[in-house]
């Protein structure tokens, strides 16, 4: 049987971070799905379509790995695609609580899901998603932190891509 | 190529916990190595051997599981092992920092070993090998904290065994 | 004079981790007020009616226990009420700093009102209300988590509730 | 039937921060006991003798207190003084994380048996028995922070109390 | 060359522990220049011009402070003022994390702006700006937690001035 | 009045953790003192004059440092050289709390004395010298975690040094 694992977020927009987590779990895994969350909630940076767009720029050419978009109940959708497993990052200790509470909640209501954490390399320890939109949005440079593919959205985006 | 996970620790002993740990993580890997440090510095309540055979007592007739000892740094062991990835639990925020820390070392080490982490049911988010070592040392009853053949090595070291 | 102590929460809804603390104060008071705040900022869920109502429902038989809402602050009213000691639940680390500022800000400004905090069993540590909301609002089940009242105004509240 | 609240602790010495925590409890419960643990793994500043003599002191002219001795099992001796409840300082985030387990691990024992946790004022939060004796022993006043028979006996412990 | 330390914040409002972090850092650098963030995406309780007329009326007749308002990337507004140094309150662990967050990300923008951190006094520890407003929101007395001029800008505010 | 700001630690041994935070605090004060704590409880791994000899080494051509030895209480020490301000470093959650406690004591003390704190690079961010003592004792490379003479220092002590 296929070794699936889900790597579920809002990937908004997909980081540095998130890409080093993605790349070290191929090893592992037969398959890595990274599930998009839809989020109806918050309005992203990004629509959805352009998060799995930039997802799939980024992770170009790099086998056993699927782009998707999820909505509803995370292990509801982990059992529909067969996944074995869960990966979360954790960075930090107040993402180590929300994700041990998470954990604790989707295993009561699916125990034949497990859930593994992957601690980032320290150079992408502060990282966030958020962090990234705010230094982009006040015209700071974020090259360092996000795939090519990301860097060119979010000046566009923000209107800070150089003139031809 | 067989994908080998190692879970080391003192299991000083081993717990219904680390038990958890072991069985989650059978389904993951095609082979679990449970590796007992030997720990030169501190003393610990039950010898290297007493370890390793309440380990294995308590994982009889489960397969894909080796219980092996080591010294030394535990990324070379991993290493000399084949092992593709080291298996860490985490209870708490204590936890978490340590691991973090240890996590970098090792990934500065040896970049190509990687860790994963895994949260513990909460029925057993509380139990420690100390906590454990204390409550039967004062004459608690462990037993549902510990697998059976670790309770009666407790109760025969405290001598609070009942007398046949 | 009898012992009262006023147990404040927003109760979005009750959980049984708030039922398991009510429960547990009550041998320890001579009267415990359940005292639900109106919260004019947020857009609670169910309505101050609909929560005071799945209270009573969910501790129906119980003795010694008020339910009441109140607005303002905090100390102002449990003064009003005769209270001796404020009881909060403790979770997590994240909760524990923001009851220490709590506690820190009630004791100056009424120095003679005490505050206590209980931690809740491990089945209950993961259940908070925003976690029942949102499992129940993707049409997860809940009912291991929230009295059965409040199951049940769950499930009428998202549509989820089996025809007849 | 009489309400007794046990504050347990090693009181290695008693400081202003203990003193606060006997003296609001008091008014919540009908009798406090301050059970002071003998402690046998490590070698107090103060003998057990010499603990018991300062709280009783340090708590002259108060009503509703016992000083007592304790060793085993928390929770059994609990039980048998007719405990209703075991009362904890809690001051920082590293006490919580070890108070939650041991809270866990005593109820898991003795369900029967309650925990409260209460916090500091924030002019003792700072305060442990740790930095008492480790200022005291280098030299510097701990006037402000201990009752005064602590402090005087702490002078004559390290030799630092002036000459007549 | 002169040293010029920025202190950055949104102070809305200033409060006493904000207040406590100005006087003393006077002492360590030639100028202190406290930096009010327009902060676009927020709703402020004051307006800039209030916040930081209520800067000045709380420094009046302090030397080498100077107040200004920023908007955009903090390390470029930095730069611009010749700043060597940014001056941020540690309060809480919650704090500790972001801040750290910050930091990183902030020497990885511009290596050679420095950051120092400032724990406030235990009188202070428990007074955010989102305290003050919700306690004077509701009635309560804020007048030891903030400066003179606040407190009468709050009880003006909320309409809780006495008539005269 | 020349400005100086006191580094106090064990330093066993001088990490490059230590030496950033060295070399970026000589731009902010006129001086620095590197404050060797002698430590008369615990058995370093390195003696007194070996650490003050390897940070001297680390430094050499470093102006504006002076390397010294001190025992007693801190703010003893600092107050008889005439600094201003304490320097830490803060890595993680853990070091905050203790931190945290140190600084309100020392204040408590000492108020005239201010204390400053600095978070590291995150590159050096997991390095601690109980980690790199540990790594070097069982034979592992910190080439890359401490300057060059500790990195030899602590290769003949463990007699890992290549022979000639």
């Amino acid at each position: 049987m296929k070794k699936i694992a889900i790597y579920p977020g809002t990937f908004d927009p997909f980081t540095n971070g998130h890409l080093d987590i993605v790349l070290r779990s191929i090893r592992l895994f037969d398959k890595i799905i990274v599930a998009v969350a839809t989020n109806p909630h918050k309005t992203p940076l990004f629509s959805l379509e352009e998060r799995i767009s930039l997802i799939e720029q980024s992770l170009v050419g790099t086998e056993c790995v699927e782009i998707d978009a999820f909505n509803g109940l995370l292990v509801d959708y982990v059992e529909k695609k067969g996944g074995l497993v869960i990966i979360r990052g954790l960075r930090a200790v107040s993402d180590f609580e929300y994700e041990l509470q998470m954990a604790l909640v989707n295993r009561r209501l699916k125990p034949d899901i497990d859930q593994i954490f992957k601690m980032p390399s320290e150079e992408y320890s502060f990282i966030t998603s958020t962090a990234v939109r705010e230094i982009a949005s006040l015209g700071g440079s974020v090259t360092a932190l996000v795939p090519a593919p990301v860097d060119s959205a979010l000046k566009e985006k923000f209107g800070t891509a150089e003139p031809l």
